[in-house]
């Protein structure tokens, strides 16, 4: 087992309106993740608005996660940047301030070629000693990972885990057989898209990166047990408790979601950064039925 | 004639490994261009790398361009930013600096909604008292403007303009007679996509933002006049000596063969910003001879 299995927990990150980070409000959050049973911390992804934020609040949102952490669980760190200085740059910071692994897309402006991301990652490998998780998020990077460039990247020793994202229902199994007869089954696999994580747990993926598990800890960790232990049983009533949130983060977007979570639950008062705007009253009501529903069955 | 009309070339931003602009560089360019009939400058354009350049550079660039093209045509400042406030920020940097219009691109990490384009381009505009155009460009930024998007923002009044992409080839003056029965209309309508200038100057648009008129002004300028003469002999000339350029800007991305038109030209030996990389030496030959077949003819 390596930093990179199990269930991996992506909180927000509570910042003003000006893109500060507010410092007490990540430690509350970490400390609560670590408390809760979770097996990692997933700092500073698409959820902990990492693209959003300057080097410098960056640096300070992974001080105090680290410190809140106090050993818990290993923090891993989002390093993602459009330029490659950049990454590095954070690769570095995040290893100088004690997180425990990273995790990185290929953010782009002009699209990449296979070979420009290969070359990414390897650069920013070499600026570090940290283990590094391959964040593939097409709908935010708009950059889609070959399979011949996962192989690739898998041979680069410090690159151990990738973040998949969540293909059509059913096809988990399928996906994850292909690649693990592959070079990228040297690599934890693990998925991303919550509403496709009981199918992937079952199919015996090595890792959750868990939206839910950011604001829902606990939920989270019964879920992915269940799978693990594959009790289909109580792995379809959760499902059947999360449909309702599955749902509003397809529609509405997960990250506009977990917001409107962290604020009816009373976990932080932080708004998204603009452009990004607050749900509707309506939504947000919705979204508030949605949280009733997991705790109501 | 606003500043939006006519021929707009978009140069590089020459600038070191690290993000540092080479103002004597970004100098010597648009002095070259102000001098060759274009009737503006799109400083810090896709093309010219704003989304990988700081604040503080992106505002050395806009004073070195401003100095140098002393007055003789306006400078347009791209302005786009992942943050509202950072486009704000940018925004009345280049008005202070003395830009005469900007340009803005509703970049993305998250997915953007409709109704937060609108709220930011809104947020923006109310910041400044520079004129805006609207830089609709799918292809780096993912976000498609919905034909009410465009309506709605026309609205703005200091919205004056809007660069659109490239549609189908053959379905520029559908798109356009369509876009000026509508609202929209009543903003000045200008395309890029280098390939098809020359249907969209025949079909009347009012300004075409050109990749090609930051490196090679001249030829710009004559196609640009023969399209708006209607001499379709001329303009087929010319598109026949340029076809070898658009063919590799559509293949390579017109971003990397750009830096290796200016260094054969000896514009600049500037790099593009890692990730990304500069072309294979083949395909830098194939570069030079497209530019050979522009000059032999």
């Amino acid at each position: 087992m390596s930093i990179f299995h199990g269930l991996s927990a992506f909180p927000i990150t509570p910042a003003n309106e000006h893109g500060i980070v507010d410092t007490d409000g990540v430690m509350h959050l970490i400390d609560h993740l670590s408390a809760s049973g979770v097996n990692s911390i997933g700092l500073l992804g698409s959820t902990g608005v990492y693209a959003y934020l300057t080097r410098i609040e960056r640096n300070r949102a992974v001080r105090a996660a680290v410190q809140a952490a106090r050993g818990r669980v290993p923090v891993i760190v989002g390093i993602g940047a459009l330029r490659t200085d950049d990454a590095q740059n954070l690769a570095r910071d995040a290893e100088a301030e004690g997180a425990d692994g990273l995790l990185m897309a290929p953010v782009s402006y002009t699209p990449l070629t296979q070979d420009e991301t290969f070359q990414h990652y390897k650069a920013v490998t070499e600026a570090t000693s940290l283990p590094l998780c391959i964040y593939n998020n097409p709908s935010t990077t708009h950059f889609t990972f070959t399979k011949e460039l996962l192989c690739r990247l898998s041979d680069i020793p410090s690159i151990k885990a990738v973040k998949m994202p969540s293909p059509k229902e059913g096809e988990v199994a399928t996906e994850l057989t292909e690649l693990r007869a592959s070079p990228v089954g040297a690599l934890a696999i693990g998925y991303s898209g919550d509403w496709i994580a009981a199918e992937a747990l079952l199919a015996k993926c090595d890792s959750w990166f868990s939206v839910l598990g950011g604001f829902f800890p606990k939920i989270a960790c019964q879920l992915s047990e269940a799978a693990v232990k594959e009790d289909t049983i109580a792995v379809k009533q959760y499902q059947e408790r999360l449909q309702p949130i599955w749902t509003l983060f397809r529609e509405l977007g997960s990250l506009r979601v977990v917001y409107a979570a962290v604020n009816h639950l009373g976990l932080s008062d932080a708004q998204p950064p603009r452009p990004l705007l607050p749900l509707t009253k309506i939504n947000q009501e919705r979204v508030v039925k949605a949280l009733e529903w997991v705790t109501i069955l």
